[in-house]
């Protein structure tokens, strides 16, 4: 328990209602301060590519199928066809997914971001409290890159600390200010999830994340495995203790190539998932802009 | 046959495997220049808001239901729940969500954008040219609002023409430029598709936009009902011909204020739906940044 | 404790591992005499027709929808369609779907029929003990129907007895047997789950059925609203810890009329499900055979 | 054309707006007979069982599916679970699923049986005419099995004829009369639709059926291929214009076993789906009750 109290939080600092959580530090300083990194227009997608598994009925149906977050149904509109329309079903959290997790994803001790009941603020028919609501109308602001991944993949028995965080950023020549977006790139984007040990967040640097004011986390990966901690770093503290929204299975593999081609790792960055509201997480292409 | 000779068609332009059709405008430097509107930071959904229906299997579940483009299935993940999660099923062009129509979703005479048949390109098992692929990096560009609705909506029985568009133009102080997206505001947001006589654009306006070089259309509405030509301008000749993704069902409301408060009806304008694969269109969350 | 000491319960009556639990009754002897009940080759159907709520995505669809335990998408394909086909989305427990329990639908105190853990026999991927793989052949037996709504509807704060099962039988000229399947009428099947109180069996009346070994129960309703005991007697008591099937909103009007008309209250039973392994539960239309 | 009408048909038979087609053959006299056959209580499902493959979001889920009818989502109900509930996708045409083809199923000519024009009948909202709703009450009769398997696999190049079935007829010492079920096994329940040849029945046999007053088929295969006619005597021919359902990817291998145990290869047939109207056809678990 007296643990629990060294965790950081964000419960109650704005107020027993909110459901934006550390989204509240993007103020429109630090808008117009993520607008200033646009200078060419060039736009990166840090979203992994998603092939969605046809539901078929005809005669010869593969037998195997490579699983999908997403199966679609192409619709029939009449025939001849006046148009080609489809209906999917989606799986908002899928590891082969680039998904934005809302704030009661992850419930601690029977509570979810800031401190209200889980059992009130979800239910058998959706999120009332703490869902994509808070992403209705888009993120809009500066991104840093921190690439631990530049010279080969984070061993999978690493754990990140403060002090990586901090190396990383003295190398690429940038600062996390409040409000920024922080991308981390492990270089597990392809190998990840397969059973083995891989690498992840400490409690160290979730800490150094809540004093720096970041908003947001988008990483190819984000908790150890097997945990380096009880709660795990990001999903167990940073969202739902500082209400910090996690962007998972990013992929930051091309923005790593075009930040280190142009020279700097700051731009603007924009996710703007689907508006669907009371949703305990939603697949978003999260987009740079340099 | 001689008609449809004199409509306006890209077919062939970037040569017969393209797939970007008017994206194909969106260049490096109209990235850059998007990218200078950008002075405060402040930023603008233009998407609906969409409340999942649930998908209830409790005692007392709703008799009736407000029909909804998304139904949401919350998912079991053990007693006690360790993380909440759910799973959609999605329609992709219902008109109560705002989505961006595909290139193959709308053929032409047995053919989709650029020419290619539409049998081969669009198979039970999805789209395989002319699908959502070619939004996967995001579009990013800049975005000019024409608000016809500035002092009302428009009445059902108006079709917009080339002058109309000019007018717009002139009375806002913009000026449509290659690469540019196209949003058009209606005022119908809230009133349209209920059976009745809706307003929409002209050929001679989709005409318009072709010589301009709009690289995307987004509108409440976007073709008249009843038809006022055959085939429609927008959804029959701007996305099959020209290869203009056209986004439907926006709201640009709160745009409108925006832009009239501040003076100016240009903006960084990024669409970047979920990076998902061979489907006819997508729900997305369009960003204005200004 | 005492009192749940009390309660009828088949744990370990047919082995640790069993998953038949009260269909373990039906023996050959048991279908033998179902079978003599033939006579006549009429049939009825015991279930509530379901209307699907289609899911569309063309211009003008409905504002409102009926709700429905099932959505029907209609499948492109080809154009000219060379068939028909379609794809749905069913919600088992659905009170306006006539469906089939699985025994591990409800647990108790943390465990499933017979005792084993909950946590082991339902997982996130599906049911590995105690699910609808026990109906995989069909459910074949002799069927008795209790008509307590001969002379009008159960009032909605009646629960019944022993005596009133008793009743039920002197009056209609039937006894059951081991094995019988148990048709129940309370005549709610148009008016229940409105929030209202509804009529069910006491305590009383589900220990009978487990003296007399009723295989499987089939009712319009089955627990009182609101809760004449803890745990309920059909779905608390009946199905995980006497290992009984319910079949849960279930329309006897048909079969009361054609019982009434033939002067007599018992057929052979014929139960058969999709045979989808794994399920909580399924939908089920229960005939009857005179 | 002269061809088409050489072809047997149904049509206008029993009026316009006729929706059961061959099952108006069965009368109660039929029903009558088929309870005759019921002697022991042995029951024998004919349904292929399905494995659902789930919709799965923890953090480590299988990369490759075997692929499935059913999708199954294991709904939250709770925390802790007060119930164990889900939700199910369904393709209804699938060749790993049991299921019965509703008479819109197939088109011929543009018209459905029994000549009604297949876009009327057909909608983007569901079936109208020829759906799932003529199976409502349940399917009752007299099941006849033809076992072409009992010596070896029918050859993949095989095409059953009329007077194949009179040689099955007398082997097997029964008599295919008006109302009938025909079950035919071909024993390639295991290995069909893998794209290599494979048999089925002529048009002469199809004929046969007719004559014979066929009420319904079920196979594990029905039309051979390639096709050995056009249209193919089964889906072409029988369904839409005799109006005869179709049972697809029926497992009479126990069936077979049954019959020859006992020595008798007729039984009461009964098949009672879901009661869901509407569809293009519907998951069945077929039962034989000896």
């Amino acid at each position: 328990m007296s643990e629990r109290n060294d965790l950081p939080s964000n419960w109650g600092r704005w107020g027993a209602d909110d459901e934006l959580g550390t989204l509240n530090l993007i103020t429109d300083e630090v808008r117009e301060r993520a607008a200033r990194e646009v200078r060419t227009g060039r736009s990166v997608s840090l979203a992994v590519p998603i092939q969605p598994a046809p539901v078929l009925s005809g005669p010869f149906p593969p037998r195997t199928a490579e699983e999908s977050p997403v199966q679609q149904m192409m619709l029939y509109t009449g025939s001849p066809a006046i148009a080609y329309a489809d209906a999917l079903t989606v799986t908002n959290h899928h590891t082969l997914s680039t998904h934005l997790d809302a704030l009661a994803h992850i419930p601690q001790d029977g509570q979810v971001y800031p401190g209200r009941p889980a059992n009130e603020s979800v239910t058998m028919g959706g999120v009332v409290h703490g869902s994509t609501t808070a992403f209705a109308a888009g993120i809009v602001t500066r991104g840093i890159l921190l690439d631990f991944a530049a010279d080969g993949p984070v061993p999978g028995d690493r754990a990140l600390t403060a002090q990586d965080l901090e190396a990383a950023e003295e190398r690429f020549t940038v600062h996390v200010e409040p409000g920024d977006a922080l991308v981390a790139r492990f270089g597990w984007v392809r190998t990840r999830y397969r059973g083995n040990p891989m690498p992840g967040m400490t409690l160290d640097a979730a800490r150094w994340m809540h004093e720096r004011g970041v908003s947001l986390y988008a990483g190819d990966l984000s908790d150890a495995y097997p945990p380096v901690s009880s709660p795990p770093a990001m999903h167990g503290v940073a969202l739902p203790r500082l209400g910090m929204p996690l962007i998972d299975a990013v992929d930051a593999d091309e923005l790593a190539s075009v930040c280190a081609e142009l020279g700097r790792y700051s731009f603007l960055f924009v996710a703007a998932p689907p508006r669907i509201l009371g949703l305990t997480g939603v697949p978003v292409n999260p987009v740079a802009v340099f």
